[in-house]
């Protein structure tokens, strides 16, 4: 029997599969392992695989396929998916004329390098050219895609990230929460002004040991290093394929912390990796359901399970024994109030859980209107600096501190930001509907996390990209992502006596 | 102006180059890095790119462009060359129909994989069927490759991994050391028998002091570290690109030499692909010559250079400081007579210098043989012992130690066996002509290795693949290959008081 046309796109598809793993695996040796003189080379064996997956993709056989592919009456709900996904990727790939995809290749690049300097140097300025390009060219790309996904532009570059994602929906979920953010932050400080301040436990923390407790952790939640690393790289990420999930750090030997809770962060997204149903492998409807989804399976596991008071109590003899700590400052008790510590700050990055959400918003905000068109970038810095008086109630005494901190927009990556603060609610909702399962809060209860990665499995790592994200959650949850839950947890966290 | 056939050539051959670039980081890291539960992914991963780059060399437009370049007046040598070899790879990719190459690379993974199991059970009849099929099935693809490229079905085959090699040519440079070598491995221990015993040093020697001697002395030798890196595997080996050159080796705590000897072989390795020209990067041209001539220079510096005495008055200072070392065994003359001892053995890859090409010699014959058609698998036993007791005068109380020990043919590497000893004479003649140049010699005396390094740019490195074998040795010492050289090096170290 000949092959029918579906079945001819996931023959395509596997082969592009294969090819974007072994580009992760060099992504992942260029950031951990490679020699410094060996860039350039790396830039050319990327650029051809690049260039290889996108033959594949521009094949002037591919419209025919799926054509036959959508009169196909014979596929399964997996395979469906699959073509829908398919379909997805096609269209992202073929929207865009190649001279176009090339301009902003290289102004991204090229403003991503100047951003190294400018960032230090405060000079906003001095970069506003390049990121006018890149911000010109992001609105054309956004324009191109939007014609052949029948959205607007924003939602056309949201979609690249968040399958599906529309303003509209985003700003619907957004909306009861800034309502409540700046008093609910403010009413979080009261509070914790009436505790005792906690103490920092005294370092040096060698490397060694930090990798020691980092190891034990990964090892705990379920991370399975006969399919993956840990490794350090200056950017922490986790990258390498499901079969080989490899995530980095960067220590610190004053903190051990934020190493810490970067290993946590990153297994979280490595565990999601490492479900994706073994059938699907190298197909689009295997791969993970989008950058929201990704995001909730890290901060479920870093910021819902891993900074509670009662893993903390499973946590405190590793981390007393791997670092030979003991005291005051080794309760776990103090640990947690070190670990859930809220304060206004400039940096998005060093954010905690509480005021994460308003630096996220704000930039929403700004790139909605860049992308629109309503907001110049002269008019940027005044502009963020208004959002975070507005939102977190303190601006940045500079740029390098405010609209410079992040290189996303700098490397073209508009429709992003969002997906932080969904991945946020969706951790929230999704660890409070697992909770309820009887056998996940026992085990966590008693230090054993197995339940816990089980429900996961089960209703989202196994699901892949089966379904649309807003009925994942649905199907997993009761309902669609709601605010109020994340909401309640902080409540529950940070107000509760 | 259009792009002319040469060009368009040179085009597909650089995205080949890059892909196979990529291939190379993937298999360093397949052997050093990767987790063990990904190599099934790995080998989708690799047959994907492998497929890639097959299919750019069987591309239809080939012949065309090939006939059009063959016409063009205006190449210079280099571009010429370029083409040869270009064509030379064309021919190879080609030769051989399709099916022949998948049955024959699966018949070898199977074989490889049961050779894993036979060796140490000791059973070569158990493997023979597996072997018999890799056997046949190389015998057909030598045939195929003979039929394209207007030689014998073994010079087609060595023509793989020497380009140009033929059996006549080896036969007659060979002749001359068959010869005299079962006397000349008697004289030799002999007159060892007469010297006192060398005595090994007591260890034992931490990984991390053998690591930091291995780099201390491969910085000595040039290798720079921003352009490559040092690693652990079960086999070493050295891998990666020209820019990103990474050796690999396997440490023993109870001796140092081992490691730091396959080191010092594996920098030679790497000091060549470093050192092939810039300008030819991802083109054939710009690539080794081949092995033997790559084995010469892994030979140079390990066997000529570092087991030389004058290497150990400049090395001894650094070991004993790694090391901690003092005292009778840390002299240089005991360490040289301990790095330059000579036993009749039975595994090649343990042999020394004087007795290693008896190992060669033997498998050379019995390869020929077997690839004729002369001598049947049953009888390669037997024939392995009357070769082992003719040559060496010692034959092996096991096949284990005999016709199971080395992977090549159980894997289908027929025609790589005699790069080894062309390397090894390849070696003593390049290094005979390099320290006739004064600042050669004078620096070797001094620990200052960079006159070597710059002899072998220019006279091996940089000319890559622009010349034939015979022609860069001839260039470079005035002479084609010529065993008497190799003799005369052995005669030196060996024989003299």
């Amino acid at each position: 029997m000949s092959e029918t046309p579906y079945q001819s796109l996931e023959a395509r598809f596997r082969r592009l599969g294969a090819l974007r793993e072994a580009l992760a695996i060099l992504h992942w040796d260029s950031a951990t392992m490679m020699p410094e003189g060996a860039a350039s080379a790396r830039a050319e064996q990327t650029a051809e695989l690049k260039l290889v997956c996108h033959e594949l993709l521009a094949d002037a056989a591919l419209p025919d396929l799926f054509a036959g592919a959508e009169t196909d009456r014979g596929l399964d709900a997996w395979q469906g998916a699959n073509l829908r996904e398919m379909r997805r990727e096609f269209l992202h790939a073929n929207a865009v004329p190649a001279d176009l995809v090339g301009a902003f290749s290289k102004a991204c690049s090229a403003c991503e390098m100047e951003w190294r300097r400018a960032r230090p140097a405060n000079d906003f300025s001095g970069i506003r050219p390049s990121l006018q390009r890149v911000l010109d060219l992001a609105r054309e790309v956004g324009a191109a895609k939007a014609a052949k996904l029948g959205t607007t532009p924003y939602d056309a570059l949201l979609d690249q990230f968040e399958p599906g994602g529309s303003a509209a929906a985003i700003d619907r979920i957004f909306a009861p929460l800034i309502k409540v953010l700046p008093s609910l932050i403010a009413e979080v400080l009261a509070a914790q002004q009436k505790r005792p301040a906690p103490v920092a436990p005294a370092g040096p923390f060698p490397i060694e040991a930090q990798r020691r407790a980092g190891r034990m952790m990964m090892e705990k939640l379920g991370f399975e290093f006969d399919h993956g690393r840990l490794d350090i790289s200056l950017h922490p990420f986790c990258g390498g394929t499901p079969d080989d999930v490899r995530i980095t750090t960067r220590y610190d030997e004053a903190d051990f912390a934020r190493a810490l809770m970067g290993v946590l962060h990153e297994t979280g997204h490595a565990l999601y990796e490492r479900g994706l149903p073994v059938a699907w492998r190298r197909q689009p409807v295997g791969e993970a359901r989008g950058m929201s989804v990704h995001e909730s399976q890290s901060l479920l596991m870093e910021m819902q399970l891993c900074r509670s008071r009662a893993f903390l109590d499973f946590a405190v003899p590793i981390l007393r024994d791997c670092f030979g700590g003991s005291g005051a400052a080794w309760e776990a008790e103090n640990l947690y109030r070190l670990g859930t510590k809220v304060r206004r700050s400039f940096i998005r990055v060093d954010a905690d859980e509480v005021t994460y959400p308003a630096h996220v918003i704000l930039r929403y905000r700004l790139e909605r209107a860049m992308i629109a068109g309503d907001l110049a970038l002269k008019d940027l810095p005044a502009a963020w600096n208004d959002g975070m008086k507005e939102l977190l109630g303190v601006a940045p005494p500079d740029d390098r501190q405010g609209c410079l901190q992040d290189i996303h927009w700098y490397d073209g990556g508009f429709g992003y930001f969002p997906t932080y603060t969904l991945g946020a609610m969706t951790a929230a909702q999704l660890f409070d509907a697992a909770k309820r399962d009887k056998n996940v809060s026992a085990g966590i209860a008693r230090g054993d996390f197995k339940p816990l990665l089980g429900w996961l499995r089960r209703n989202v790592h196994g699901l892949a990209s089966s379904l649309p994200t807003a009925e994942l959650l649905t199907q997993a949850t009761g309902k669609p992502l709601d605010s109020a839950v994340f909401e309640a947890h902080l409540r529950a966290r940070y107000l509760a006596a």
